[in-house]
């Protein structure tokens, strides 16, 4: 695996790859690299020809009380768990090769990206929608995979390829999880041991939700309050979100259905956690 | 000369060319065209193997009180005047091609679009990047040329294109002008003899001002109040500005140098016509 760190070699990989008639996968990450995206790096390997893996802490996704410094940061290892896999470059530029001062140009993301993360985290998308067009205007890939565990942002950055005519398709893969059913995030280490109990509740209170739907409970208010009750028996009083919505436009809903996402956003400790499950 | 109307088209023609090795110049207008374009399409004929001229009459630029209704169209004129040029396909897609129903994603321009026509026309960039974006997407061109005339746009395209990795170099070409100095614009059409007549004032306040640059004056508010006085001399009351800047970031200056650059906007009768001229 070829570690690259400047824009102009992995554009030129990629480009002649491309019109060699390989297809290519790219795989974007903050790093702190875990089972879930080595899950996208699988699906990469198996569709495509080619599979670059990116690894970049964006800062302008962070905001600015969040924990961009502290975040998670071990490339040595990341390239470790790499290396098993059939990655054919690691692109892991520094800050200043994407970044430059005075930079001002952002992507104003579609409507989707407004409730939920976007009112709890306002300027979040914008550096998401921002830093995933870069990339793939450095890493002109076929397919880019990401994880449904950020179910809102796989929608943004569907609606920013589709409303920016970028020639990428995007493939959303499940959300893997702990055995006991904690959702893996790069920011699960941040929990400590009676916060990692308690954070089990978010799955438990989405798979109660979607069993009370199909055991017939189509009535939103109830299915997120009976979310809301088990978060907070739980002891996690720090719900920012518990909602049942629409898979696609992600707009409040009053009556459940097969199209319906059940989406949390709740601080366990000082960690906020997101998880979803859909409908059907 | 192949017209194309459909985005999957265009894509698969210029990707073909490039990957055949092929150097690709794209030019995009909204159409209405003089030699001003056609001087584009030249440069590109002469510095390419395939030539790609759009046509597209962009809303998104338009204020809500400005021309987008009335501007000039008159696709069978603009094909005619292009086939005696070197030009290999015409993009001229309809408006539900490029905007679908919903369409919220933008590019939020870099900050050169922020001061004069930005202070004037608060969402014009917003809606040119975008579409410049948009249009980048759909032709992969190694190059793409625009005129001088719209001087802050093409700073504002180079900008974006250098900060959001767009991999595509900008060509600016001189502005084009009938014998009597007026720059060539699509706009032109709507004065009538008398204001065609008083929009010269333009082009000559901004000759003025670099002479009297190099005789020896750089105070920019004598230089700057000599625009206005020509100007008002000629009747044209409606100034937006007529200023001299710094050429790379338009900020103001107190003294001026080679770098500088004079930029008029003037409402010549109910036309608002620009100018510009560099000072080296």
């Amino acid at each position: 695996m070829e570690v690259i760190t400047t824009k102009h070699e992995i554009r030129r990989l990629v480009w002649d790859a491309r019109c060699g008639g390989r297809r290519v996968g790219v795989v974007p990450t903050m790093g702190a690299l875990h089972e879930g995206h080595l899950s996208l790096v699988q699906a990469s390997a198996a569709a495509c020809d080619m599979t670059i893996v990116t690894i970049f802490v964006n800062p302008t996704q962070f905001g600015p009380h969040e924990d961009f410094a502290k975040y998670p940061r071990d490339l040595a290892a990341d390239v470790a768990q790499l290396v098993p896999h059939k990655v054919d470059a690691l692109f892991a530029p520094p800050l200043d090769e994407i970044y430059r001062p005075g930079h001002s140009t952002f992507v104003d993301p579609p409507a989707v990206a407004e409730p939920l993360e976007g009112a709890f985290r306002p300027t979040h998308f914008r550096g998401v929608a921002t830093i995933v067009l870069k990339l793939f205007q450095l890493i002109p890939a076929d397919v880019a995979f990401f994880g449904q565990k950020d179910y809102q942002q796989s929608l943004v950055i569907r609606h920013m390829v589709e409303q920016l005519d970028l020639s990428i398709a995007i493939q959303v893969c499940p959300t893997i999880r702990e055995p006991d059913g904690l959702a893996l995030s790069s920011r699960n280490v941040y929990l400590n041991t009676a916060e990692r109990q308690q954070a089990l509740a978010l799955y438990r209170a989405l798979r109660k939700c979607v069993e009370q739907y199909r055991q017939g409970c189509s009535r939103v208010a109830e299915l997120q309050g009976n979310m809301h009750s088990l978060l907070l028996e739980a002891g996690i009083a720090g719900i920012d979100y518990a909602v049942v919505v629409d898979r696609n436009s992600l707009q409040p809903i009053d009556s459940a259905n097969d199209d319906s996402v059940a989406l949390i956003a709740a601080r366990v400790g000082k960690t906020r956690l997101i998880d979803n499950l859909l409908f059907s």
